[in-house]
């Protein structure tokens, strides 16, 4: 094995950002399957093999590098992350948890350790392209769902299937779930990933170990009242959508606020107005509600508030209102023992951590469908992420990874 | 005088949406101004001529048709409206006051009543083309502003003197204020509009006595929050420029609701999000803001609880909001002895009015800046204007215009 040095690991990280199909200014376009992500891709198969790791490659494309412990019939320890970005995204989002699982394995010599390692590259982790995210690790988790990605295509009218097989994969080996990991594949899994958020900042700490992955709850609401003009139509007389939108907003908002000391977060993102003309009282608004949170009551008794809201919305403004739930999934709590490994390391090493929630999706969300998982998060300036602007020092970066290595050494030899 | 009967009324009415370049089924479009504007108007200017009114037209494209009274020399009773439209709007706005002052006049003959009568064809009262509305009816009330009209441009990038001149008319005249009425021209000035609302659909009437024009307060509102991720932040570190946005319309609906006895309204009909996204916390929000009435105190009751509003917003959400007032017009109380007359007529012909305020602008809050003036509201099929749906029926045209011959009657009398 060779050692991938602190000064090779920040040229390896900048390297990284030169596949993109955006000039660097605008930030990295890296999407699933794409041309340059498939260089990147092999790319980091030659580097992984040069440094002495045996590197394979399954039927959805997904990248597996192993440094053979010396009971290598143990379940192994798993690391990774993912490659691909949003359009115009950052150097750091997916990007830092592969390069920290590739330093992190590098620093071990083959048969070092009792347990087997390995950096999993697990594809299409953003929904940029096909519309749903963590495609990698859910053909992983044995949760392919083909009839249902068979709806979702992409910018040039392909699915999923159809893609990786133009690319050289194999469509037909994925969707008879012939790429599920077996399930003493791993004995534990570890994510390192950018907090995406400004909880480490705002509380001064470096590190993040994630106890639980938020699920999102999301819903499309369509309000219908009545396009009157502004002038000529008493107040009694109006069915108003924006008016009877406001007051679902804020309910919204105070419910969630109620619910945060249990991490539950209520948001509307995206409004739409019609006619949008500012003498005309809005006939339609169209918005889009994202819950997210780990306790699954507490995300519920949000929903439930909610429901009244709208239910008073329409009476209040002879409004109708429709309701179309999008995507109901459940939170994870990853596993305590491995955030214990990680927090013990972290007060003997005097590092500043602490326990939190991820509010973000990730891979770890699958994997920890099949094995003991947990996540270590490390700063995102000013919370950016999914934007050029993401930033994390290097030296946080270092952290993480070294943090990641003592906990794979420790997880290894359990 | 030659009579115009009702039918060739209908048939003028009918021909007058010809007069269009947007394909019918689309609506009418006749902009201010336009090849085809221009060609309605010298439509009408002979075909008033042929029926005996003397008409002349000044240096803003106004035009003029008198019928003599036997009395010339005593200032004239004056009605009118506009032809121009908006794009793809209905048949209705603006053509029915001008087809029923036609209509009118030819029911007397020369010297027949004491004043002379005139109906007026104000030219450009819909904003479309330069931004601002009444350009005719201000101009003839002397109400023109050369420098801010200068910076108002069409599509073409033409202002609205460049484009009167073009046409053949004059703008030095209009910028001279050469076409402003004398104060003694009217004794009186009546106009009949739809109603662009549905108050009298609503209480089942055919005629409103309009005793006041609104004038709106607008306002822009941009607020400036923080777009962080809808998952990865908390409750407590969020700006959220639509939950800030949400609070400060429920509180323009709420305190116009409290005013609504005097008539006054307030909208917020259009609003962006930016970045608009499901998964991120609104960063920016920009609406608009409407407030009208007839009653001054209780518009600034309305402009006041929404600043108030606006800095709760702000301190709570942790947002900063920018506001501007973008117009601030008085509303006009019209004449109430020309109403008292208008009331008289209607109860002796049983015809169930009701007196009422207009919610949108017309070129009579001009004219009774320098005379008295009153408006006769006939009823539009479910409030809609501005639209190819727009619908009177006809048998109410008539109704609104033998009650203006008969309104003329007595005012040119008095």
């Amino acid at each position: 094995m060779e050692k991938l040095t602190i000064a090779e690991l920040k040229a390896l990280f900048n390297y990284m950002a030169t596949f993109s199909t955006s000039p660097r200014e605008n930030g990295i376009t890296r999407l699933a399957y794409s041309a340059v992500d498939e260089q990147a891709h092999h790319y980091l198969i030659e580097k992984m093999q040069t440094l002495g790791l045996i590197v394979r490659q399954d039927a959805a494309g997904n990248v597996f590098a192993r440094l053979p412990g010396f009971a290598p019939d143990l379940p192994a320890v798993g690391t990774g992350s993912h490659i691909d970005t949003v359009p115009f995204g950052g150097k750091y989002d997916g990007v830092v948890g592969v390069l920290s699982g590739i330093y992190a394995l590098s620093q071990f010599a083959p048969k070092q350790l009792k347990r087997s390692l390995e950096v999993i590259i697990f594809r299409a982790e953003e929904s940029s392209r096909f519309g749903f995210s963590c495609i990698g690790s859910k053909v992983l988790a044995g949760h392919v769902d083909v009839k249902s990605w068979q709806k979702n295509r992409d910018n040039t009218g392909f699915d999923f299937f159809e893609v990786i097989d133009k690319v050289g994969y194999n469509a037909t080996h994925v969707a008879e779930n012939r790429c599920e990991l077996s399930d003493n594949y791993f004995s534990a899994f570890v994510e390192v990933h950018i907090e995406q958020g400004k909880c480490l900042e705002v509380a001064n700490k470096k590190i993040g170990v994630v106890t639980g992955i938020a699920a999102p709850i999301r819903f499309s609401v369509t309000i219908k009242g009545h396009a009157d003009h502004s002038g000529a139509t008493p107040m009694s007389q109006r069915q108003d959508a924006l008016v009877s939108a406001a007051s679902i907003i804020t309910d919204i908002n105070h419910s969630a606020c109620k619910e945060s000391c249990y991490g539950t977060v209520g948001t509307v993102g995206k409004l739409d107005v019609l006619p949008n003309s500012m003498n005309v009282i809005p006939g339609m608004v169209t918005f889009f509600v994202d819950i997210r949170g780990i306790e699954v009551d507490s995300m519920l008794r949000v929903e439930n508030s909610m429901n009244l809201a709208i239910q008073k919305a329409s009476s209040d403004h002879g409004t109708e209102i429709e309701v179309r739930c999008i995507s109901h999934e459940t939170p994870v709590k990853l596993d305590s023992n491995i955030c214990k490994t990680i927090e013990q390391i972290c007060i003997e090493r005097q590092i500043p951590y602490m326990p939190m929630l991820s509010g973000a999706g990730h891979d770890t969300m699958k994997m920890a469908s099949k094995y003991p998982s947990a996540m270590i998060f490390i700063p995102s300036l000013f919370g950016i992420s999914h934007h050029v602007d993401e930033f994390t020092e290097f030296e946080d970066i270092m952290l993480g990874a070294d943090l990641l290595k003592e906990t794979l050494a420790v997880l290894a030899n359990q």
